[in-house]
């Protein structure tokens, strides 16, 4: 075998567990060099579950102490660009989890940092790498199925952020931490780009967020460059698991992602008595990530790229025009009005 | 237009109920000339719901009174060869419900009687005429699946038979009453012989059945004359609605008809707590007839073969075939071994 | 049988013949006693397939000369005015399909002209009768999914518009003319009212409608008076057959009404290659009307009223309310702006 | 973090590589201390993926030079004994894949020697731990359902055996190699025992596999002790992926695990044309393994009862149970009689 690439991860919480596990068991091409968290007892069990390679309270400890060719930084979003900082001054690779920042200021430096070390700099979209999704994108772009005319998307979670994450100086709101992730891929399945959004939001499920301005579900009108249309639409309190679909309408066919998150198991039981019964059918687990697949690929593609030494294929450009129009959404909800895309600072 | 053609109908009970409101509200091309059955009240609501023609306490009593051209036959399995004898007689077209008797002697005088008379006669195996069936037929016959391997079909119905027509003598028993349905669709879809079968049955459900000589579940292997093989399964008692389902797996390709009988409505409440929910998916009401548009093409193209004077697709021929199998299946499971179909007397 | 309620039939297009073959074949409780349309032609070959009444070149001559209880109105949408103001002069039951009219000063006036008569006035929203939105309805009504918070609908058609409809003068243009059943059921499953719109239009499949001033796609963001939000999507060329779903999120659960528009049948065939395949389903005929179950007991519901002497269930205020959103949002579109449904004159 | 079970494999094909993997990546409390194979540069290739344990060539010089607490066999089905009682005359766990060996004599040879040596035997029938299969246990278990009354369960597989599997010799055929799976879901779900069975089988697909006395397809009808039935069916070469479905009618109930091989991603294109379409769902690759959340918990499972010295829940005795019924079945086929299942030798 060729020598692994090393990477050491940033952030030891729900996302980096996710990608530790995943680098330990299915990625042999790559090797988990080191575990930094300033939680240092969560590095430390993570660590353990993964074959144990040495923890780190700190990015700047890790990048001192362990040869490493890449970084994936799953800190909170608005600790994003201090570590993309970090590891673009060390000329590491950076794998960032979504958002890269908050704004478009904060988004446009991390660009800049990982430019001017002429570092690769890739974004965490993971659906992009997921099997169902990329099958969909190559359709669309076979010409088989016409011009795209619109775009649906949604995203229900089962719960709201946790009480860590509910601050949307921490987390961006449910545009930039939920919304993102169907903002990018209306960009990228439509091959066009979203111009004017209109948003309506509510807090009627965890009145809660309210008070810290952030709403538990939304409605998303998109207009793209081309004259197309889309709807996104947002929730948190689903009682039958996570549930992500996408679709997309176009004029000679339709492809369609995700559906209701069944299991293979169903069951029917108690009497007909003349009239229709039910057939439940049980849901996936909301622990179980629906992604695994898109991590999966998405650290091997990171990885190929950094062996290779080619450039990556989700750039911190594409972070930034998702985020502009997250952002967008943002801002029309507050103002009750349609916002152009371009127009954000 | 032209001259509907009139069609008598014999039995006023569920079936030709059935086929009653059918004729009168989508075949314009047939007209319904009059409604005989022993039970006089029965026919007379039957006829006020469906533009009132006149009704006769027998058969020869319409025979004789009402000029038609053809008889539809919907009365208890054990009074069809009485039926179309005194049709036959009167050299009208006949449409009888499945099976045509409950022997092959009675079958073979059925066809016989028929025969001598010059008349056509065309056995009610309704699902031949319903669009996912005609559908799966023509893929299998495309040879675009290759050669069909392994037939699979289930019936399981909501309830045992009512009491009048649990008595075997009078139904056929499950094999004739339900199984006749899959073994003509066997035959149909295989576009080949059975020639052995084996088959094991209970009456765990509904005890009661076994009193009379009939079971309420029964599972029957099939072994057709190019060497494919396949499985039939019955039951009585689904709390979830009236379930059919078939499935061919040929060489190339496979084909399904039926799936779970689910209606466009599901909900999902209650909480979710960190594990995995359900989604409960509400089924068809058993009472609504699956195969509403198998019977209405069947008597259509029943009423064009009488008006244009061709032979039926659908022959006493396969009416016998049928029964044959549903005969060796029900004396397997009495006997408790394979038995050849041709060897049923 | 009890004496059956007149109904003489306005309209013998494509809805007047959907109405007239369920009352022939399904709703013994009532008597199809005339057919007026201005094409002669066309009202004598539906008389001819529902059992010949009598036909008539306008609904004046129908009232005129054929006693009957009540009127069914289904021609073209800018003549539902003219129509209710006759059938209301001669006191007759009116069930309108929808919308009532293509402005709210005429819809008042419709209203109005029914108040003064006495008469009864019914919307045709069929999917307030369909089974599945039934239950639908049912649950939200009973507590136990909670509060809703999130309404989503979506009609897709497999075609344009015909000719002689594409002029939105004549339809009432998307949103009036399949939009408004949406709205209706934003209003009636929500049991709230939507008190703003925002919409996004495009013609990019059909471009000649915008030569009329209407579009073949859009987005609705709805926003309720107690604080939910919804959306809505329409389009008008599916390749796959008509589709309708419907969805409402809510604190303690979730409904769902329709599904992509399947039959019972699909099939695979080609090989698989070491690679993963697909199993094509067969989607509903298009032709096939999805809501024939809600036409029929929208009917009978309207029979019984007129029967019983009792008020409608869909009242001319329901249809005025969802035709308020449907011009809010078309304003919407146009002028690029959300558009508050209180202030549509 | 406690001591990690050692474990050793034994067999590094397909199945030991599944096992590998999932040890390496999700069972923190094992490790794999060694890999052993006959094709040692197989072994080593495994082992670089999976962390590179030490790789002998044979499970004695594993045993002896490796310290273990435990030994998984997962050689081909005739190399199973042999393993066992190495792995037993050295006081291992055993977790052995199906079936224990391909005789019934084989088979008690290899409870007797765990036995006698005092160690635990645990049969991979690795179905029993998928979620799915483990929820419809608990509902038949839960009473709730009713008397079970009707087994269905098939596995239809893409692909003939290998070439260096083929003989049943080596793999056992059909009834062993595929249909264990499902006698094992007969006994476990219906909580009964399969008295008798009657197969047909056929080789149409695959004529190669008759030479060496094989099937490619199977139908196998089961008589349980306490009256129910069932129905197994059993094919390789499926178009769209590989299909496990169980179903369990019960007298209140039923339940289902399995449907047909989707994954969530569909599309459709091309015209309609006034006629139906379809909507071709994306079917699993094949590749990917169905059941990897059983193979994961059957080692937890395993695991933990290594660690805590506890008794399997998989024993040797049922192992010994599914294999009377599979080779009851195969004889069944041959002779063309039903066999009853206690007169196997």
């Amino acid at each position: 075998m060729t020598a692994r690439i090393g990477i050491g991860l940033v952030g030891a919480g729900r996302m980096g567990s996710i990608h530790a596990r995943l680098i330990a068991g299915a990625v042999p091409e790559a090797q988990l060099v080191g575990i930094a968290d300033l939680r240092l007892d969560a590095a430390r069990r993570l660590a353990d579950e993964v074959g144990g390679p040495p923890v780190f309270d700190s990015i700047d400890e890790l990048l001192a102490r362990t040869p490493c060719d890449a970084v994936l930084i799953a800190v909170a979003s608005n600790g994003h660009l201090d570590a993309i900082r970090a590891a673009a001054g060390a000329g590491k690779g950076i794998l960032c989890e979504k958002p890269l920042a908050l704004t478009l200021a904060d988004t446009d430096a991390a660009i800049r940092v990982a430019g001017a070390a002429g570092t690769r700099l890739q974004v965490g979209f993971m659906r992009r790498w997921d099997p169902d999704y990329l099958r969909a994108k190559a359709r669309l772009g076979s010409g088989e199925y016409g011009r795209p005319l619109l775009f649906k998307s949604l995203q229900f979670d089962t719960e709201p952020p946790p009480p860590n994450y509910a601050d949307p100086g921490v987390s961006g709101g449910i545009m930039v931490d939920m919304g993102i992730h169907e903002f990018d891929l209306a960009r990228w399945l439509m091959a066009d780009e979203v111009v004017e959004v209109h948003a309506f939001g509510s807090s009627l499920a965890h009145p809660a967020l309210a008070t810290v301005g952030d709403v538990d579900s939304a409605v998303v009108n998109l207009r793209f460059a081309g004259g197309a249309t889309g709807t996104v639409e947002l929730a948190r309190n689903t009682t039958y698991g996570e549930d992500v679909r996408t679709e997309v309408l176009a004029t000679a066919g339709s492809v369609w992602v995700g559906r209701l998150p069944l299991t293979h198991g169903a069951s029917s039981s108690g009497g007909v008595g003349g009239t229709a019964g039910s057939i439940a059918s049980d849901t996936v687990d909301p622990r179980v990530p629906r992604f695994e697949m898109g991590y999966l690929e998405q650290t091997r593609a990171f990885v190929r790229v950094i062996a290779d030494d080619r450039p990556v294929a989700v750039t911190g450009a594409d972070g930034r025009a998702a985020l502009a129009i997250a952002l967008a959404a943002a801002r029309s909800m507050d103002e009750g009005r349609p916002v152009s895309v371009g127009g954000i600072p």
